[in-house]
């Protein structure tokens, strides 16, 4: 009831363990220091890894690798390697024992401090961030977007706000 | 650390009581029955007013009310009356007992369900949906988004995913 009129949201890949799912339900948390959040279905491979490691990696895609992330959201890490499937190099990431994403131009490595306790169609689970890397030739005009079965682009910038001072 | 690399987040216009503020820390929580949530900072008034209600409104606005949005973002409901200052006109929700916004193609009544027990710069706040209001002619393109200073467009759909069977 009128969530489908909500516009977009940023896909991310969520690596926990070995394996690697695409996500929609994804947002900061809080900032200083830095907390994200995502969002997962407890019937997902994800959510019983992210309950026994206690963390995850938030990598970003670009709209290139669109077909790849179609790819993670569709099928499930019980099935199939993923990484191979797709050709995605996992790498070890700096802090957290799972892996992150060679390919993607930003990977945050997130240590889980709390899982909500509310229930619903997704758990969500808060981390802080204790390491990133974004490439320097990274803009966010590349990332990806997805809400209600629609993909888009990051839409034009129609206004900076000035630096507050 | 990583944040500033996040994309984009749809902006809404937050209603408590008869208050209004503009947000950008806003996601769906979970489908079926619709829950949606929203980080407010403590120190804003919006806090205050939503822990006595116990309920909000998201309101939708659109690229054309950009300037509108600004000013909501800027000033404080202790400081100003902002539906006087911007003009926009403060409905009666059909459920909730706060106001909803007439100008906005989408309104979403929300009751609180849940403060996650988490703290950080802002406070998460569940709400169930309980009653929406969607203009027949909105569409997702008109939408508003922001993250990092940014004002941006929704951008161009790349793909439509097919309907699950």
């Amino acid at each position: 009831m009128g969530i489908v009129a909500l516009p977009s949201f940023p896909v991310v890949l969520v690596t926990v363990d070995e394996n690697v799912m695409t996500a929609a339900a994804f947002h900061f948390y809080s900032f200083d220091p830095p907390h994200v959040m995502v969002g997962i279905r407890p019937q997902a491979l994800t959510y019983q890894l992210i309950l026994k490691k206690h963390e995850f990696g938030i990598n970003i895609p670009t709209t290139e690798q669109l077909d790849i992330v179609q790819t993670c959201g569709a099928i499930s890490g019980r099935e199939e390697n993923k990484f191979q499937k797709t050709g995605l190099t996992p790498n070890k990431g700096r802090v957290i024992d799972s892996v992150i994403i060679e390919e993607c131009p930003v990977s945050l490595e997130c240590r889980v401090v709390h899982e909500v306790q509310f229930e619903g169609s997704h758990r969500w689970f808060i981390g802080e961030v204790v390491a990133a890397q974004v490439d320097e030739q990274y803009s966010r005009d590349q990332a990806l977007m997805f809400w209600m079965r629609q993909y888009r682009e990051v839409g034009k910038v129609l206004l900076e706000v000035e630096k507050r001072k």
